[in-house]
């Protein structure tokens, strides 16, 4: 399937090391709002075309799907932009700035009938069917209640900091959080609770997000641009509790029995980044005629806007082009 | 110093396994309400004197120390008894039932200059002192957050769950997450934000507390009857994070740096149970004619009480005897 790339900063680049080894993709074409930029990007990776705009790209009838990597803030643009020229869309994270835009994509690609998913890795790594056969073992009981954080210190990198460019740190690593505890727990959700700590560009250089189900259950989520974390996610239950290391990339999964004795661990199987799963999958829905993903439909993405939408209304922290 | 055990439940018999191997303190006298109990907890111990009622051991002049293991509910009774005799006292967390309690027990306290502190043990321990060279030697850098978790699935525990004996997570579990916030980032405290799962007796089994700091920290803090956690608190830095094993007793205490490499591992001095560092410093201090603790003054012990009345009440949780 012949790929094009949209946009060509550090996360293109990152993931496009990944996209040359897979076999099911053709690194076809690569746009930049800079031509220059393009070209340099297609010698560095032997893409067959280099465009100066996205417009053309679209417009090229070869493309087959299109790898959205711009920032939060113009994901909606360029989503739109392909999905009004026929093209499937892999949308880097996070999906859109709020939930609105996420409904009108999703409309739009009802009615254009193209594939549009949302690149969050963690929803189709193997670590999603090792955690769910630990669950469904049984071997920690009844989940009761999660933890999950990640941080890291880089709230120097305009993107992530930038209110134009909808930075902070919900969107940009809160995101990871909040779909760890919809992968484990659900969106029957009761009340969110959230705190933040203001940075001085606006936004959110912290967070912290505590989730009530109706069945009772907790996620509590902790999240930051300036601090480092363990990026720890735990699965807390009635007979014990899962470790899973790094939740922004899954590497090891333990469980450890109510004496805290390590009763099972998985690693991972070996990957080429953790990047090769989420286009592996959007070329099989694809070839199926399927306008959505299987481990990230369209109604998640949705769902995950709506509770960023809510802890940012919680908080006053509306972005400029909003 | 002549020590007394006020109440002959679970913790009374678990810590004096190691009151009994501390030098500073003679097992002298044991109070239970039922004389029987008392008796059987002196032969197992080796104790002088057994009294089938607390008025009677108060009223013993060779009692010095006073150490109280009742249920929460009964603390403050209990003390007001105790220091009303001119025993010293050292209390079992939680401290009171409420901070008007715990500033009742402060006046009381001063106006018959007796000695009083609270017996929770994380407060007195080696890892404090370990962990705050960690902090001051900058190996993570700027502390910007911490987060601490400490859930027990013991909730088919009356003590636990009991509304009438202040049972429920918070004050049960949570009092150490609260009190692991509190060593790190002080009490300059802007907001706090809960969320609770109420069990069927009413009280809290689960909860989630974040707390932000005024100078724009967070503690983000998990605690439960009803499920088992890892126990770990972890200080986040901007250069790195410091994981601690066990915030209930600390065992370990790592260090990793900004790529997650281990730096520093320290292993806290060997111990008897942990129990015996809240006694010889309560021992030491009554020697100098103190009547606080350095470790747990009752400003601290009233904050605590302070920061959970809060959190109750947001939840619209009060106990009967209040």
């Amino acid at each position: 399937m012949k790929l094009a790339v949209l946009a060509t900063g550090n996360i293109a680049n990152k993931v496009t090391q990944t996209l040359v080894q897979i076999k099911e993709l053709e690194c076809y074409a690569v746009a930049s709002r800079e031509l220059s930029k393009a070209q340099q990007f297609k010698e560095r990776f032997g893409f067959k075309k280099a465009y100066g705009s996205y417009e053309e790209m679209v417009c090229d009838p070869e493309v087959e799907l299109v790898y959205i990597t711009s920032p939060h803030s113009h994901h909606f643009e360029h989503m739109k932009l392909c999905i009004e020229h026929g093209k499937n869309v892999i949308c880097e994270k996070a999906f859109t700035v709020n939930a609105a835009q996420a409904r009108e994509i999703k409309s739009l690609a009802q009615e254009h009938k193209v594939f549009v998913t949302e690149a969050i890795w963690t929803r189709y790594m193997p670590s999603r069917s090792i955690i769910n056969k630990v669950l469904s073992d049984g071997l920690i009981g009844d989940v009761k209640a999660i933890t999950a954080n990640l941080c890291y210190n880089v709230c120097h990198r305009n993107r992530v900091s930038n209110p134009t460019l909808a930075g902070g740190a919900l969107l940009d690593v809160g995101v990871y959080c909040i779909n760890f505890a919809l992968m484990h727990l659900g969106s029957d959700i009761r009340e969110i609770h959230s705190t933040w700590q203001k940075i001085d560009t606006g936004v959110d250089g912290m967070n912290t997000i505590s989730i009530q189900y109706n069945d009772g259950r907790l996620a509590n989520l902790t999240s930051a641009i300036t601090a480092k974390s363990d990026r720890q996610g735990i699965v807390y239950g009635t007979k014990g509790y899962m470790v899973i290391t790094n939740i922004n990339n899954p590497s090891l999964i333990r469980v450890f029995d109510y004496d805290d004795k390590l009763i099972k661990s998985v690693e991972v199987p070996p990957q080429i980044s953790g990047y090769e799963y989420e286009f592996i999958e959007s070329v099989k829905a694809i070839g199926e005629g399927r306008i959505e993903s299987w481990s990230m439909p369209l109604t998640d993405s949705i769902e995950v806007m709506t509770i960023m939408d809510q802890i940012r209304a919680q908080w006053g922290l509306r972005y400029p082009m909003e």
